[in-house]
């Protein structure tokens, strides 16, 4: 990388070396500074911002992190706030002040240039999710009567250029987009050639409305670096370009691991104790419900268990063997369907295959415990038949676990319900009930036991 | 989107209606085909391509999926695959060719253009996960002692333009990278200006060997839509473009969340029963392994079993609360540290908020828990102290689960073992073992009962 190496900020910072810390700054560049700040308490973050220069300040800003800025921005006077945001772009700045509440919003909205506040309150007017949440309004646009020298000059005099200027799209009479040209295009093309015949006509575009995957999907498949964005007359309106494109692959990512684990939608949450309690509360609820489910459900082999108190003891083996393997099969599905890896046409193939990959492992990691069983110091009273009941019981488990974790989601999926946030606590619970009563039933009948 | 609705191929297929399916393929483009091509069992695949004309079938080649265009070059003749190769980038060939065996990829090498395999071999040479490995060699380079006319007439004249040319680099006589121009800065400036005028001298690169997420990370942070990649000498040798990025954050995030299930890394190994099967047998053989250890553990509890057999009934619960908040500690660690979210200057705050949260959780379900236990029909000795041991027990093993889950990760972190391929077993044994073992101890000393 270049412009020098990563220097730490916070440990001058904490021993109060005001000096080391001023030097360092010098030495870093905004992305670096902002880099740093990301990772800063509030009370870190505000001396190091004081000592930067008006100008730099924002710049730093700039670079912030979203919900950074956004926690900023709830801090700060709106006088200041205003200064900060002044250089941003009005998708950015939309952005940031989509996370602040109403009343601080507005007077914000006051103090920033009256036409830069209205492109910013006409962002806000969409779903953030959306392709109209996070286009920008800052493109360069031609009519397609004009030739290569004119869409040139259009450039040249193009006041203040977006930060990522590629390409040149072209509308018709009605403000209708009916092509794009790249930059390469017009620097390589003769000047008088009409813009028409140098465009290429068959673009690809998404609608205002459009979610936000679905936009990073088509940038993904057919590698742009700006999707253009159209209302339902096709009129261009805006444009999203690929550093939020990028943004969007990461957070949706990000999403989906955390709502796998139940631990919320956004990294930011787990930042304050109270939002990561709110975070995870619904999704534990569910667990402890299915918690004692199981407990009924196994409360009819309280004989067994006074009988063979060892069967007690492989229960969290068979249970936690079912849930890592339902586990890995519900992640499977989750992540395949979220980047399009799982295909509709051999549903029923999947689920074959992940069942018998579930009964293979179950019979191997089976065998393996029913073989270490009468060495663990318990009271065993048939070996050989409570080997039998630990492989048939972890076959079952793992089978059913498979089967039920490759299923859900697809379930989930099918019902318009996000399979990432619900498949957990039903498998874990499903895995429960049907694997540890399968086992017990298995004791009943192959050991002699009464239930 | 563009360019027609995405239509089913298929269900005609299916049907051996050939007519149709090639009516659809006539209406659908090469990217949507490839789409469709990379969700179809081979056969399939198969068919369809043998049905496109020799240059479509090419171009829908460029746009299929890695794993399944290395499938087809695995599948096809040597010659046929090295005319579905001529179109594509040398850092596109070297992908595919990479996951081919070595006969088979001499085997096409030498059917390729003798320049186009020499580019190749050279990427071939580059670890897959580095700058080296996803950089293309196809890049606008001038002399830092051009005017902007003589490097419009550079740009004008490559005869083979990149795909994404937004750039053009500048290096001195060592052909040493000192700044880059952005085509709208060619455009907008006079044609006599020198061009060290108008570049940017202060801009960022990476080196050859620097970790594909590195270059990801650079990208995202400064917003660009390609990275130069330089050797030792600051020589530039080739560029990332953003299209790779977006491809290696897409990658790096479903690696991460198969890994943490212990599912494999990549979606494409789930496809086959038995790479699968290899995939998760570690995982769960440390897990199984653990289950041993866990009933070795409990075994010194077989006498309160044996008096209170409805103990048993609550291990699912304790236990399996215990790993969901371990799960999610573990799931926001491993995910912060994956996307630089996780501050090191307040780790010590991270464990002790996140252990702070699993005891709040614990005292709140195991409560509950507590309250219904009498009714769930199981012969309760003490129900005021069996609700005692729930609660306390339920609180130990999700404050356990919570310290463990946050601990572990950070802990193989530090020991530069990638923590998302290792948490999982681990967590889950310690807070099985530990947990269940406070709960059993706990059950001795509050029931009155004999271990």
């Amino acid at each position: 990388m270049a412009r020098g190496k990563l220097i730490d900020l916070m440990r001058p910072l904490r021993r109060n070396d005001t000096r080391r810390v001023a030097r360092i700054l010098q030495r870093l560049d905004e992305v670096q500074i902002a880099a740093q700040l990301d990772n800063t308490p509030p009370d870190a973050q505000d001396r190091i911002l004081k000592m930067l220069s008006v100008e730099r300040r924002a710049a730093v800003f700039a670079e912030l992190r979203e919900e950074t800025a956004a926690e900023l921005v709830r801090r700060l006077a709106p006088e200041e706030v205003a200064v900060l945001l002044d250089d941003l772009e009005a998708d950015d700045v939309a952005d940031i002040l989509g996370r602040v509440e109403e009343t601080r919003l507005r007077q914000i909205l006051t103090r920033l240039d009256p036409e830069d506040a209205d492109e910013v309150e006409q962002l806000l007017g969409y779903d953030e999710n959306t392709a109209g949440g996070i286009m920008s309004l800052d493109f360069i646009r031609v009519y397609d009567t004009v030739t290569v020298a004119e869409a040139t000059r259009v450039v040249q005099e193009e006041e203040d250029p977006p930060d990522q200027a590629f390409y040149v799209y072209v509308v018709d009479d009605d403000e209708r987009l009916v092509g794009v040209v790249s930059l390469r295009m017009l620097l390589t093309s003769r000047r008088d050639d009409p813009i028409r015949e140098i465009m290429e006509p068959e673009l690809v575009y998404v609608d205002r409305e459009a979610d936000q995957e679905e936009v990073a999907d088509v940038a993904m498949r057919y590698d742009l670096v700006a999707v253009p964005v159209v209302d339902d007359q096709r009129r261009l309106v805006g444009v999203v370009t690929i550093d939020d494109i990028v943004d969007v692959i990461r957070e949706e990512a990000t999403e989906d691991i955390l709502k796998m684990a139940g631990a919320g939608e956004e990294l930011f949450e787990t930042r304050s104790f109270w939002t990561s309690l709110r975070a995870r509360m619904p999704w534990l609820l569910a667990a402890a419900i299915g918690g004692v489910l199981v407990a009924a459900a196994l409360s009819g082999f309280e004989g067994a268990l006074e009988t063979v108190p060892v069967l007690a003891l492989f229960m969290p083996v068979i249970a936690g063997m079912g849930g890592n393997v339902g586990t890995q099969s519900s992640t499977i599905v989750v992540r395949g369907l979220a980047v399009g890896y799982v295909e509709s046409a051999s549903l029923g193939r999947l689920v074959f295959r992940e069942t018998g990959l579930g009964m293979a492992l179950g019979a191997l990691y089976g065998l393996l415990i029913a073989l270490v069983a009468p060495f663990i110091g318990a009271r065993v009273p048939d070996p050989l038949a409570l080997g039998a009941v630990l492989t048939l019981g972890m076959m079952g488990s793992m089978t059913i676990a498979a089967a039920v974790g490759t299923s859900i989601p697809l379930l989930m999926n099918r019902l318009k319900i996000d399979p990432a946030v619900s498949t957990g606590p039903f498998v874990t619970t499903a895995v429960d009930i049907l694997g540890l009563m399968f086992y017990f039933w298995l004791a009943t009948v192959l050991l002699g036991v009464e239930a």
